[in-house]
């Protein structure tokens, strides 16, 4: 069930980006949360290309259907099946990619284990499949914000060289919806716009982190042992191509603490441990941060692999994105979404105990 | 299955550091596998306390009983069910912990989601569990090595300050075994025991970073979508406590480059993404970090809640660890063994294109 | 993950009768699999209403799209989403039961554990939605005639009151396809089809028994305990509507015979276990038979519950079928083909040993 | 995960009949049930063998020991496992079956699939470690009747060819545990006695039907598409050794009937379909009845296979049952609990929904 993700509320994924369609079946909903097609296509329309002059000037419209599991505007505890038609595909634009490994996509390793690949736009390794992730995400958050009146928000903290100082103390994250690199520092932000474009025109790409937290989550959600509700996020943010990195709360920096430092003390807003204890919400904002590789596709010209293992000299000139964490943000808040939804579900049994 | 871990090889997880016997049931090896118990108890016997000056001063001798699954030395198919018995606990050393909740524990979120707790010496929540999983960790060990002659190594790289400059680039990882620490650079192996010794003198406690290599992995392993190679192996990790941050290759470091320094060149030796791309092995080295935060159980006073939700001053007294990343060597190596043969059987169906 | 089947070969389906599309995703499939879209075609046909006189007069094309995973004819790895559009709906046709329990169906459950229910010819409950199983089990019994020259087919052997002697003794079971009730033996099919056409007069409905058989199954297939291959075909058979039980081999009737009589002897033509041993594939021919109730659609006057819990008289009116067993024959197989190829795939680690 | 059965409330199996212990781990119940451990022996003792004069002379005193998960008597939310000792294996009983195939066992499938076998009393296929089901079908028991007052009970209704007319109609199925063969009526059982006795005189073996109800069961337990109620109960019954058949309600015998007969009226009483109509509780007693073929292991003689592939003349002198059916009742309530307690915590999240 490779393409399938969740315990109770799941999605399963598919797609290639050069199909018909990309889509996803949510399966595990419960029956009677409304189902707000409004919010779906306003956070397809924060992920899709060409919303801005530092994204990929590719056109796509990112129209959904729901083709199942909704009755009258509500679930109806059926899986639900989304589809987004494919309507901007160049399949000309990859022909000359046929031969090629591309470093740092999955061509090589497809090729590999597959013995067979959609050479179409990365295929099934696209990222366009996430549309349908976002699609699906939409809805969780939506249950989430009926259910619990959860709120998750995701920023740009950093790309390449410029960061913020310390994101999850910034006061205002509602900011980062008021700028194409979607940083709630206005100040940061431009410096970064400044630096996707620099980079554009070098015809190279720039990475950077997304950080993450999660409002009014209930104390509980988390199974131990091996469902921890951390480990369970990380493997939905590794699930989204170029993520590097995974970290909760003070993360790397905890490492090079003392205990008498990095324990959390009572005071409320103390939250070193990004939320979650021992596997399990504690009360406090969940917080993590996902470290991005800059993206792989550049037209600078690279030394690369052919399949018949010889060095050959690339440039790639496809509409790709020079800094893709923009466009990724929606992807990480869909993603932590699906996780804490499921996650709610499967507290369920628990929830007399609740605070 | 919040206690059971992977999708054809699977581990089960039971027991309570103050039961009779921690356990484990793996389940999924294939039949016939040789297992050898010497190389079992030498697992254990890396993991266990009191086997150095900087651990904890318990002594647990984990000896571990075979129940299932192996007949005249081999695996039969049946799940093989792994007793280790708790000999050392004591109990009395927890009673005044009832009515606290220890910071960095899961003391609070226990008492909030299931309404009862095991209080003694963390119960569940104790990483005394995990010896099960490095007794597992050894078969799987033995299978990868008769199978693929894969090897898996882990090194503490850095402990508080104190850290390994490029350790993936270090030539001798084998002398990691040789000293307390275990860390292969012997001069930074003695400032590392040095500070451990000192905060063990303050009764303060340092965190760190292990450094994880997994050699001769074939391409090919990993599951897109959901099941990416390192989404599993993250999973994985951050089910070990006190883990906060995972990178694979360069990881954070990444988001900080451009694409013309970030992307690998064809060059062998070039593993910016840590023998991972696409979620898919690539047939170079898979190169990880985890961070640990340092242990929360410190002997210097600090300000806990109690279960009246009242402000106390906690001293703890019990015998814990300063640093618990040497111990937690074999059991990164052990999760990592589970992760990898389970992606090697789930990967059998693509054998036949594998290189 | 209710609306998903299977380990490694997994089914995922979604839709309901009177949406756009009813579909499903194939996940785990080998790349490299010919995609015969003929033969998928000509599955949908056997399934499909109007085929004869005695099925459904509904006119339903089936006519089925392959959104995803398959590249130039052959599969990739990635999931096969499949759609096979609703054309022929009428809506109005179930307005009068919008506030009636139909009895037999699922109508008073849906109420009650969802709380809403889409009434429009069953919704999610309608029989319809095998339609998309049936085009996915055609993939895997390509999948299976490839790779082990393995065959599997269903008849059906009982209606009513006529039922064949002793089904899996009939030597020609391809005759099954030569009439309308697809019983090989036509002096039998000629009474059944006689039966079926006279219930339909008096607006009635006729159950019956489907027997299959899978010939050229390798030894092996089966994952004890709770995995058995029976366990997983009597899962995969009370899936499909109407079927109240399952036998293998002998079944019910073994339960009256001694161990002397019933035991199967060296003799290689001696199947009283039905092929299946320990819940593991014994290299016989499988053999199993399904029960289903008649139609619980009837025009015939009947007492039901309305949704206010009174008792209302209701003469259904629709067009439904008054004997499913011939559509349900390549549901049958298909269900059949999907468990087996699963099992395929789960055996794999133990392909060496297998004869 | 063969071994492992369930979604939220999980058994996983493991032991041979030979090795140490058999035992389980039942992971997912929720914390603070109370677990009765008188409870739990009275359910061993009633699946025990020698327990009387037509069960096996074999004793073993089936005492079991909680490994973890409980604390002060409750349930803490962690995986409880539980261990049953052999104490009674006669090893040297099975020596002159290492060559033998006995037909109806594993022996030769086992031998085929995995290339090794554990051949002293089945192993892993023997039906002893069916006690840990027992054991831990007694918790869902318990946990069942806690929150619902939900009673499941299982009877002898048919042995050989002596059966009770309507078992589902016999009004006191309390006598059951009044006898040896666990028949309520009691002429009919004192026929079943003498049958029994007179196939042991013979060394030879009994089938029978065991049925089955499930009381005050609430309206909505059961997951469609995949994982009906009926499903999920029949995998678990074909889980248990020497079942052959499974049927819900009037089952195969709703194939001989009309729909305008066979469909339930909205009299309470009428229940042809068993208590689950659509894959879902409908609140009406869940009726069903499991088929067992004879017990394979007689002690006339027969021709067998050996591992040499020739035929030899077998005659079985163990301590075996002649007819399994009186202590299978334990085992077919045990699993049934487990099914409905699973799907009653599947269901939570229709709980306000649920009459």
């Amino acid at each position: 069930m490779a393409n399938s993700f969740g315990h109770i509320l799941t999605l399963t994924s598919f797609g290639e980006s050069h199909g018909p369609s990309v889509g996803a079946v949510l399966d595990g909903l419960p029956a009677g949360i409304l189902i707000d097609e409004q919010q779906i296509q306003k956070e397809l329309d924060r992920r899709k290309p060409g919303q801005s002059t530092i994204s990929s000037p590719r056109k796509e419209e990112d129209k959904f259907e729901i083709i199942s599991g909704v009755f009258e505007g509500k679930s109806t505890g059926a899986p639900i099946c989304i589809l987004i038609p494919n309507t901007n595909q160049k399949s000309s634009d990859y022909e000359h990619l046929k031969t090629i490994y591309r470093p740092g996509h999955a061509d090589f390793v497809y090729d590999k284990k597959y013995g067979i690949r959609d050479y179409r736009g990365g295929g099934r390794s696209s990222a366009r499949i996430t549309a349908a992730w976002v699609a699906a995400g939409a809805i969780a958050k939506t249950y989430l914000t009926q259910t619990f009146n959860l709120k998750i928000q995701s920023i740009v903290s950093s790309i390449y060289n410029i960061e913020m100082d310390s994101p999850f103390s910034y006061p205002d994250w509602e900011n980062a919806e008021n700028n194409i690199v979607r940083c709630p520092d206005v100040n940061i932000a431009a410096q970064m716009i400044m630096a996707v474009e620099q980079a554009k025109t070098e015809g190279d790409s720039l990475g950077g982190i997304i950080s993450t937290r999660v409002l009014n989550c209930p104390v509980g959600f988390g199974e131990p042992l091996f469902d921890k509700l951390n480990a369970e996020l990380a493997k939905a943010m590794f699930s989204i191509n170029a993520v590097k990195g995974v970290e909760f709360g003070l993360g790397f920096k905890s490492s090079k603490l003392k205990g008498s430092e990095n324990n959390d003390s009572p005071d409320k807003n103390s939250n070193h441990d990004g939320g979650i204890t021992g596997g399990i919400s504690n009360g406090k904002h969940i917080e993590f941060n996902i470290a991005f590789k800059p993206v792989s596709s550049i037209s600078i010209e690279q030394q690369v692999l052919n399949t018949s293992n010889e060095i050959e000299t690339l440039s790639i000139k496809g509409r790709h994105d020079s800094c893709i964490l923009p466009r990724a943000v929606p992807i990480t808040e869909a993603m932590t979404a699906l996780v804490i939804a499921d996650h709610a579900l499967l507290n369920l049994k628990y929830v007399g105990n609740m605070t």
